[in-house]
């Protein structure tokens, strides 16, 4: 009903309001394969976003996999989807290309070392923040550069900040040095590391009790260890494979948070571990903000319903930011 | 030569300048059995102070084992010093009874329980402060009671406080039920707690390399996890065996400091399992305080040189001094 409506709005130009219409149908009953396909139309023809449009029609489809329209949409809609994507990782791979060219230039480096050295400052910002720390960023430049307190702050913020810091330095150091040669040791060591200074007794540990994280119930508690083995060896397999680079950091995290093998800092494993895939490919370093928060979860949940594109999109733009801030500079 | 000016000024009465020129003769060549056997003689006539003469005497044998005079002297004094030693258990042992009856009555528990929460708090003082941690005793009850950073001090040394509170909790919560049932997992677990924030990596792992500590050179490494072995066998063996207490848990610090199980945090994790044994017999936790360094050092090394009685009458010092102070409030 609410969609008929809606539709009629959009064929009457009224794209605004038809907007809000399906918005509000989608979101009080997403498991509507109808809603979900007109959703797909309107989204295409008004909004002229093909992308989330295919989205919508590949969602459909998970509920009812015979639906008609929701087939033939898909079937012409997924190929340009898929040439669209393909041509965000090309632009993003050239971006990098042309950055990695410029720190050969002499007038560069010390400009953009430093700048890399202010995107490391503000992953730790940032990835802490998205777990509550409320250190801002020159609070926890203070740290990092001083090593002293700020009065007032928790000693666990602190402690926080410090294991990121502790974590970046093992990536540089160890970590980026086994790309390839990856094994589950060495994801425990980065979560150890993280974690170390917050809470000794579970840093580098596996979980050993079921754990929730939104509306994702992760695997069996007794499954992690084989689960994290796999995980290693499709890292492994999967570099250098001709995979974008952007699509494979992003399926790491997702597979890491998917798993969620620890009690607590699943979140920031994730992250450093994209991240160090990323800056072995020669990407500077990807922070999702605060202000990424909702989407970073909403996306998230998506690939757990079957659909990790949008969230390997998101990874995309993080990344294509942090690139066209740091060209922007030479 | 100095040695016979200094006995002739001692029977001249000139007792000052005679302790002077002793020390500074023992301090020149504490080696010699014979200027530490004059100076025990002068000790016990001059300073009427048997139990460091006695001391001198069996340090005089153990560069001589035959010096006549020394073995003359210690052959006598010794008895007396053990009496003297056991008296002092005694004394000790009824003031901790009396302090324990004390806790019965209505009127005193409330204030005898803050003086002991005072007491936890300064135990995680001065034992950080004696490991060069410079927190006063009102900032490190800041960071305790609020959780909170004190701006400007590094982030490390609240990390030391927090492991040592941690540390008295699980002592309180799981170590003092497993007196007289140790074993080398519970030392490991005490040491965890204390170094954990400070140094997740090594926290709760025995050394993998030599150390030294002051002129102490502790056991070959691949010997620690054996002696660690024995030293929790001795002392289950020895709790409620008769031995004093007081004796008993400064015997447990010497051993674990000499074996030096840890890269780090020897010293803090041999106060606290001192403490542990204190506790568990009802005495008040006991504080070595930076007042005390000097003699703490140069008694372990004297237990080192083959007499550990000093060390445990300094124990015994500590803990009156604090059973004391106890008895004061009531
Ligand atoms: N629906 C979901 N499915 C899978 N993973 C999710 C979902 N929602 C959130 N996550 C992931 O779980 C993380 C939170 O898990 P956890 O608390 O263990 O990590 P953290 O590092 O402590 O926290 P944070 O990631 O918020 O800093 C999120 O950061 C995100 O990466
Ligand atoms: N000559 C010695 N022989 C044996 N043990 C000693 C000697 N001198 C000092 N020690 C012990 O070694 C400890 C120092 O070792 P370590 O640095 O591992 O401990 P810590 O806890 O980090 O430091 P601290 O004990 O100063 O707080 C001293 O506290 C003391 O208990
Ligand atoms: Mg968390
Ligand atoms: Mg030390």
């Amino acid at each position: 009903q609410t969609i008929r409506i809606a539709s009629q709005l959009a064929e009457k130009g009224k794209g605004e309001r038809a907007s809000k219409l399906f918005e509000h149908a989608v979101s009080l009953d997403s498991h509507q394969p109808e809603v979900l396909n007109e959703y797909g139309v309107f989204l295409e023809r008004n909004k002229n976003d093909i992308i989330r449009a295919e989205h919508m029609y590949c969602k459909a489809l998970q509920y009812n996999s015979s639906h008609e329209a929701a087939i033939a949409n898909r079937r012409r809609a997924s190929p340009i989807v898929a040439k669209l994507d393909k041509a965000m990782f090309q632009r993003i791979k050239r971006k990098k290309e042309v950055l990695l060219k410029a720190l050969n230039k002499k007038d560069n480096i010390v400009v953009l070392q430093k700048a890399h050295h202010e995107l490391f400052l503000q992953h730790i910002h940032h990835t802490a923040a998205l777990e509550g720390n409320t250190f801002s960023i020159d609070q926890a430049r203070v740290l990092m550069e001083t090593g002293r307190a700020i009065g007032g702050k928790s000693v666990a913020e602190h402690n926080e900040l410090l294991g990121l810091a502790e974590a970046l330095l093992y990536i540089n150091s160890t970590l980026l040095k086994k790309i390839g040669n990856f094994n589950v040791q060495d994801l425990l060591d980065l979560h150890q590391h993280i974690m170390g200074h917050v809470d000794p007794r579970t840093a580098g540990q596996i979980r050993n009790k079921q754990v929730f994280v939104s509306k994702h119930i992760p695997p069996k508690t007794k499954l992690v260890p084989a689960l994290l083995e796999d995980l290693v060896q499709w890292i492994n397999n999967n570099l250098r494979s001709g995979m974008p680079d952007i699509k494979l950091s992003a399926l790491i995290h997702y597979k890491l948070v998917y798993i969620h093998p620890f009690l607590d800092g699943n979140g920031r494993t994730a992250r450093l571990l994209m991240n160090s895939i990323l800056l072995g490919s020669g990407y500077p370093i990807v922070n999702i903000g605060l202000n990424d928060k909702h989407e970073y979860y909403t996306l998230l949940q998506a690939a757990n319903d079957g659909d990790a594109r949008p969230f390997i999109r998101f990874i995309g733009r993080c990344t294509e930011r942090t690139l066209n801030d740091l060209l922007w500079l030479i």
